[in-house]
């Protein structure tokens, strides 16, 4: 990582927690539902959804105070997310980034209340944005964005093919469709909201979201490829646990090999538009290298 | 019911029921998230606050169209609190209005994210309103509160509170708290929702939520009267099922004299609020009186 995004990375992640722990402390509510959101959303993790974000605004030369509202929203999402898969009637997972998961610590009731919370929470955050770095329409278009990035469309819809196609042998499409929704339409709305934001123009859109489709693919083929390579105190789970639990991954439909040619080949197409902006996207393009060779 | 609430309701409850299907099916995602949502969206019920939202636009001469969106919203909100509610791990209920509960039906998985996509899908309509019926700071306006009603500091947070509460004795301010938060807060967005699509004054938004907090409360009081009073045929659960599930309730705190005693003067309340408008609110006014007398 170069010196620039290093501290770019760092300067965002502590404004971004900082910002989140006083979202969840100002809420006037019972305090073991605020202890269990706050418990999910420091449970550590990259924070690269909103470094998406805050590197799209850079792009842009936008200050990334007009997106802060936006990311921690995008992050509240993904963590309730992770707390609702991490349920027994769903993956059944006991730990997550070597820590217990939240229903091991809450319960299951105060489990699922935390991710509705957050859920419900993160369009208040996004509405609460000052009127100086978003105004109402762009707001709108935020929280539209955001519902269908997240819901039965996005996010949801790719969570229930995943659990559809538990045991059974897919085919490459059926898998594109499953990460594409399930981890892909969050990380493109992240670099989408900057752009909105940004008050990008339509074409610049239209690139972005390209570019946001290979990442989030070329993330989730590296993501597999680290479960059967990896290191298990760097992913913080057992490698191989994949194909123990009989899920179908790159590298089980198109062989190892063929998963590394896919995973170079997505990560060259998100460059290739990303360069093609004519933008300030140094950050970003070094964001989308680090997503080929991250070691967790 | 008056005839003219009777041909009030019935014409709401149809369009509302016909846009809440349209909005289901129009939507690309895996069928079987479709039809879980769809399952318990249309599981009966007396869409009691669609009905409200839209007495008062109609209190205020405007068109219910305006708040079509939002009631469907408002409707997606209840329905998904009531499948997660239902959860094993919350009040663990295999039926519902004498009808099979989500998890029930689709298992658990596809419950919670049923109820997910419901919540997730409530904000998008609103974004989606027609902009001949509401600007963009009305949606934002909506939106903002609709985050704060349902989240951890209203509905989420008092069923929080009620969980917390299980098989303790609790005081009146308590059972108050988990009430005014749990069913009372929805309720009353659903008042405040048609104020503000009215653009109401602050004085009559004032006005609106004192009606709608002793609105909410009675509707609450009535709910446990019914539980001891009832027939099982028209509340759709055994009677007296509370006292077996220990759980406090107003005749267990105050006697059933006494919760006779608060409902009428909450209603009472509420009736006077209402008629110190000076608005059209003989809709509101009977919906008030039903509330206080209704079997199911």
């Amino acid at each position: 990582m170069t010196v620039k995004l290093n501290a770019f990375a760092k300067e965002h992640k502590e404004m971004l927690e900082n910002f989140l722990r006083s979202s969840i402390e100002r809420l006037e509510a019972p305090s073991i539902i605020k202890e269990s959101m706050l418990y999910s959303l420091e449970a550590g993790g990259k924070r690269i959804r909103p470094l998406l974000l805050f590197a799209t605004l850079h792009a842009f030369g936008k200050d990334s105070k007009k997106g802060l509202h936006t990311a921690a929203a995008i992050e509240m999402i993904h963590t309730y997310s992770l707390i609702h898969d991490d349920l027994p009637s769903m993956d059944n997972d006991d730990f997550r980034r070597g820590k217990p998961t939240n229903h091991k610590v809450f319960g299951e009731a105060f489990a699922v209340l935390a991710g509705d919370a957050l859920l419900t929470y993160s369009f208040q955050l996004i509405c609460e944005t000052p009127e100086e770095y978003a105004a109402a329409d762009i707001k709108l278009k935020l929280i539209r964005e955001l519902s269908k990035a997240a819901g039965a469309e996005g996010m949801v819809g790719g969570q229930v093919a995943d659990i559809e196609g538990e045991g059974k042998q897919l085919h490459l499409t059926q898998l594109e469709y499953i990460h594409h929704h399930k981890t892909g339409k969050l990380l493109a709305y992240s670099v989408l909201a900057g752009a909105i934001l940004a008050r990008a123009n339509v074409e610049q859109i239209k690139v972005l979201s390209q570019f946001a489709f290979h990442l989030g693919l070329a993330f989730q083929i590296r993501d597999d490829i680290l479960d059967l390579e990896g290191q298990e105190e760097l992913i913080g789970k057992p490698v191989g646990s994949d194909t123990n639990n009989h899920k179908s991954t790159y590298p089980s439909i198109l062989s190892m090999e063929g998963a590394k040619e896919a995973l170079t080949e997505h990560i060259g197409k998100a460059m290739a538009y990303l360069k093609s902006l004519g933008l300030s996207t140094s950050l970003l393009e070094e964001i989308t290298e680090l997503v080929a060779k991250r070691d967790h």
